[in-house]
């Protein structure tokens, strides 16, 4: 047998189909995982999809013997542990130049330790975010293809391909964040959804139509679309529309929570995406909110006549701002850790590779690259002049939409947390004097004055007391 | 010389103050410090408070032999590395059975390990916040003396004080989320001063007799109480008040933002936390800040007649509801926290001991402590019968309080993140069934049902778009 271009070791939904699609595109491909049926699943698929060139293998020394050299092989399997002990079966069979690819949503700290372990072995590691999930895999690819094609070629004397490994976890970190922002976008659609259908009293069938609109012109993006298509589908155990029966339970897998960490750390305010996460976290309280609501019964209905048409522009415009709030955050998370770990990242060029194959692909990514190929060093997306003027036109509708929520006693912990960023980002002065003052007054953690420079300190509780 | 009681290390405010208290109740004290002119500052003011028991020392060694056996060492330094340097500055010439007490705040995670090390060489330590600032100290050492004392009676045979420091970071811990309370009750209370100052027009003779007005009710509390203090001193450097001339710029030194990243680490919603933690971070780019004003200027007023008597009771009401919804976050961090690790910790009993001496004492407290002798298992302050009533009385102004500041452009960040967190709380349906939809359209991650048990998956797309 031929020695095969690449191999994938971790064969879940996600693995399955970049294998796939690698075979699909010509590349032959040897694939592994510890759980054998798996291997052979796989290989069934290939077979059944067109006699595609993929091999399967069932020991690892075989796996690794069948791929070229200098060999490359993905990983996609869990992060942490799982990956640490496919590094080491895999190691074991790996040569001089070789190259492991973790396409896993690893925490950048764990690649960056590994790449080290690795080059130690003579060994070439790279962190890769793949995002798509199983729809989007095959776009996902386009961007594998990119890398591999520039790792290989640059293998032999593993120059530039180590400076890029030199930037080792900055792949994961971006993913991780790209996460955090998809979390913020999925909680944003959340709140249109809830305060169209709770106050608005849309059906289904409506949202449906909303969705579909809003998807033909600034808002248009994946989320959005696949959003529509689920107000679309009927419930095939029961009457009525399945969405209604899914139980408001959101599970996460840990790169939303790491993204809001990390924004603590960097001393980033991150609201929206911290908003996300505790949405998440409080949906899970199904039972305690049960009983909470029994607790808290009554009308918690304003009364006010809602003009429907109205307001679905104005959830529009809500959800939009929204979100230029909650990627200026995680721009600016991404922005700190690459000034901190001299990254050099191009956020413009980040937005780019968003666009296509994500989860948070959309149009309006577009309008981010933009923004940064204006201004490269923009401390904020808010104060992007094209950005700015979108906001100015839509802050009306914007606080419009989240009283009547609050007046209705809907929450919009994301839309409120975006609108108090930009409502706190854009003010020159804050509340933040008598932060400080107290802070001076119990800890003498001193204070500077707005009218000159220096350093002060107040004995605050001797004066007022001695006014007595 | 006579042995003296207790030993005391790092004099910077909070260390001597606490040295300078404990020799005051007639414990003889030795002291020491790296930089030795503190040691002598020390003295000097403990000669000049009338010659208190205090002794300084310039070397460990005579510091350490100054001490009565087993030997307690109360350390005050800088967390991290400089309590690891003390330590081992220390350990040289402690000898078995001798204590160490961390008094500063400490991650919780460290003290653990120092623990284990101390262990290992037959010392003692414990782990022991300690709030209060220079004014609480005097009080703080209260809570220091009893566990001194209950550590040095029972050193000999090691028994239960060698229990009490198996749960070494839990004193730590605690401390760690009590400051997170305290960045929430801050951050409320300045939001509170904002909305009666920039949408009431209050005058800082006004806001003044307003806190000591509240400081007379429900919100009774040392933070409240400073706070009028703050509004009546004069600007000795000029005109008006010295509030105005505080630049609005927050410091902060770690233990808010280490809450933050625990409450994400234990699932644990706690966005009144993470508002006041971000109005940190972004009161710091006071430049950026100073810019937007200028791109996003114009009139942010609404124009609504605003009854001033009216506006004050109910940033009052929006003031105390936010409170609880912030002390509830903190306290399931605890919880969480405490499960997870088995500590045991009986949450009614740290609200008790935050009753006096530390930055968060407040009456309100004591209801905390009912609250949880009520129901030692209380799922969330918020379902307590006495709770839930008061934000029953108080939810119709705490919606008009944060409406009033949305549509004035006065951001209330922590008062709307505690009200989303209320009005999620309290609902038995959230739109996280469409988040869940999403997860399982794009990542086949699955979803449960409303009306039945199991995990179910939809082939969305392929439904969705099998009907065009």
């Amino acid at each position: 047998m031929a020695l095969t271009r690449i191999g994938l070791a971790g064969l879940a939904v996600m693995g399955q189909n970049l294998a796939l699609n690698i075979a699909e595109k010509g590349f032959p491909i040897s694939v592994y995982n510890r759980t054998t049926s798996k291997v052979d699943e796989t290989v069934q698929r290939a077979k059944l999809e067109g006699n595609l060139p993929l091999y399967g293998f069932h020991d690892p020394a075989s796996f690794v013997n069948s791929i070229q050299k200098p060999r490359v092989v993905i990983m996609l399997v869990k992060a942490g542990a799982p990956v640490d002990q496919t590094i080491a079966t895999l190691a074991a069979h790996l040569e001089q130049g070789d190259c492991i690819v973790d396409g896993g949503n690893e925490w950048y700290e764990n690649t960056e330790r590994r790449e080290k372990a690795m080059e130690e072995r003579g060994l070439l590691y790279l962190g890769m975010g793949v995002s798509g999930g199983e729809e989007g895999s095959l776009e996902a690819y386009q961007y594998i293809e990119d890398i591999l094609l520039k790792v290989s070629a640059q293998v032999p004397d593993s120059g530039p391909c180590v400076t890029y490994i030199g930037k080792g976890g900055s792949g994961n970190f971006v993913k991780m964040v790209h996460n955090g922002i998809e979390y913020g976008d999925m909680q944003l659609i959340a709140e249109a959804y809830d305060v169209l259908k709770s106050v608005g009293k849309l059906t289904n069938g409506e949202l449906q139509q909303v969705f579909a609109e809003w998807n033909k012109g600034e808002l248009l993006s994946f989320l959005v679309e696949i959003t529509a298509d689920i107000f679309s589908i009927k419930d095939d155990q029961g009457e009525g529309y399945l969405v209604d029966k899914v139980l408001d339970k959101t599970g996460m897998k840990g790169t939303g929570k790491w993204t809001v960490q990390q924004a603590a750390e960097l001393s980033v305010a991150a609201p929206t995406i911290e908003a996300s996460l505790d949405s998440r976290f409080l949906s899970g309280l199904k039972d305690e909110r049960v009983a909470a609501s029994k607790i808290f019964q009554g009308d918690y209905s304003s009364g006010e006549t809602v003009d429907k048409a109205q307001l679905i522009e104005d959830v529009r415009k809500a959800l939009y701002a929204s979100k230029i709030c909650s990627y200026a955050q995680g721009m600016n998370i991404i922005k700190a850790k690459s000034t901190e770990k001299g990254w050099g990242l191009n956020l413009g060029e980040l937005a780019r590779i968003w666009k296509g194959g994500c989860i948070i692909r959309a149009s309006f990514l577009d309008r981010i690259k933009k923004a940064y190929d204006r201004n490269g060093e923009l401390a904020n997306l808010l104060i992007d002049p094209e950005f700015a003027q979108e906001i100015m036109d839509r802050q009306a509708a914007w606080r419009r939409v989240v009283c009547l929520a609050i007046n209705n006693g809907v929450s919009t912990p994301g839309m409120s947390a975006s609108l108090a960023y930009f409502d706190s980002y854009r003010r020159d002065r804050l509340p933040a004097n008598l932060v400080q003052a107290q802070r001076d007054y119990f800890g003498a953690h001193t204070y500077e004055r707005v009218d000159m420079p220096g350093s002060f300190h107040t004995e605050w509780y001797k004066i007022a007391n001695s006014k007595i």
